[in-house]
């Protein structure tokens, strides 16, 4: 590819409401992340694909369906169908508003052929979607259930198909979009001692992981660990900021030092 | 696969108000298709894809952006964009109706892995979309705008979608619901001669052909002689009904002589 290729991962705790039992969606936020991504696609810097989570309109009907953990009778046929359903709603959503701001967002259901083994893909064609990407268009995956060799169904989330794209597409870096400006040592939130960390790198990834692990508020801040983990071990940049606060997203694409970057 | 497959492919001029301007579905049709499929599904007789049409979430916007003559400006990836989103929409529709009713009805879109060159498919790995059908789901693709190796953009349509599936997962027929009952001499809403074709083989297929080809309503009758001339290439049998006469497409999934019936 020409350009510098950016994989944007927007979590759905970003997008959607998701304390909220029945879907729904955060349009105040998605509206104001699709004009960011607008802004920053149209300097024409970089070629670009989103990935964006489920939230609201996942995880409730998930964990009352357990499709997750396999699909037992017909009652969880229909539910992952629902749920299938569900994230094609969703991402209708979120390319309207790209669409509307001139991002010319091309929704792309990795469901449709991908196939998972307890969990993890062990098959998903990127071509098409590399070649959407040299065309100029945006292709926009998301967090969906797929078909498992193992368990008929599991789900194939925006965290694992956001490093597999990068990898298979050469991206020069993930920038993750979540609800907290980066890695902290404690929770910002609860903890006025929590101190940011702006750059982890391979000189002080065990420290930090070390610091993350040892904290009172792991179940806060696992998330994020659990990301550095994983991005450490695809061998590929990233970035974690706030897709909450004005600004950081349109920040990030266009290569400001906001939230915190992992350089591997 | 254990049981005989059908491909059912619904039109777009039925599930969708075709002389709308803008997007418009037909709800009332919808529900009563998908209880149709409920019904027949239930016996557990078959197993099934589900192929349908854009009607007018696709035609108008596609004539008026041209995007089906290529790539040739930033309007273009967006209108291609947003083509493929409202297809999104409308099989959000269909399939709602589906699961509604009962059938595990899963959204597959074929623009996400498909490739096309001038206009046909020449890659598009339907690997996920058998062993979803052996799981006991029911894939249901649609009309959508893809990726062309030559022009950036073309349109693979649910008529060439259908046979393509059919042959590559060993489809025992195909069922096309359309607006007419099946093959006519001539147009039967404008003719009272008209005299409907029960049976299309190999022994009459080229007489048929003459008939068509030669009546004053070519233009009516001509795309079911299109279809007649593709489906004879695809040696698959195949079976032409009506989406809009209430019990037709439930009579010809359990077996029935609805329509004609072409057998080669």
């Amino acid at each position: 590819m020409e350009k510098p290729l950016i994989i944007l991962k927007l979590g759905g705790s970003s997008i959607t409401d998701k304390k909220s039992a029945e879907p729904k969606t955060r349009p105040d936020v998605i509206s104001r992340l699709a004009k960011e991504v607008a802004e920053a696609y149209a300097g024409q810097k970089f070629s670009l694909v989103i990935v964006h989570g489920a939230g609201s309109f996942g995880h409730g009907i998930v964990k009352k369906t357990g499709i997750d953990k396999g699909l037992h009778n017909d009652e969880q046929l229909l539910a992952f169908a629902e749920v299938q359903r569900l994230q094609n709603v969703l991402n209708s959503l979120v390319t309207q508003a790209l669409i509307e701001s001139g991002v010319p967002a091309m929704p792309c259901q990795a469901s449709s052929h991908a196939i998972l083994e307890n969990g993890r893909i062990i098959k998903m064609d990127t071509e098409t979607i590399k070649k959407l990407v040299e065309r100029g268009m945006v292709p926009v995956l998301y967090g969906v259930p797929a078909y498992d060799t193992v368990k008929g169904c599991s789900i194939l989330s925006g965290d694992q198909i956001a490093p597999y794209v990068a990898k298979k597409l050469g991206a020069a870096k993930i920038i993750h979009g979540t609800n907290v400006d980066g890695i902290f040592t404690s929770d910002p939130n609860t903890d006025k001692n929590a101190r940011h960390i702006k750059l982890i790198t391979t000189e002080n990834i065990e420290e930090v992981k070390k610091m993350l692990g040892g904290s009172a508020t792991t179940d806060v801040t696992g998330g994020m660990a659990g990301k550095v983990q994983e991005l450490a071990d695809m061998e590929i940049d990233s970035q974690i900021t706030s897709a909450l606060e004005p600004g950081k997203i349109r920040a990030a694409l266009l290569g400001e030092a906001v939230g915190t970057t992992v350089k591997l």
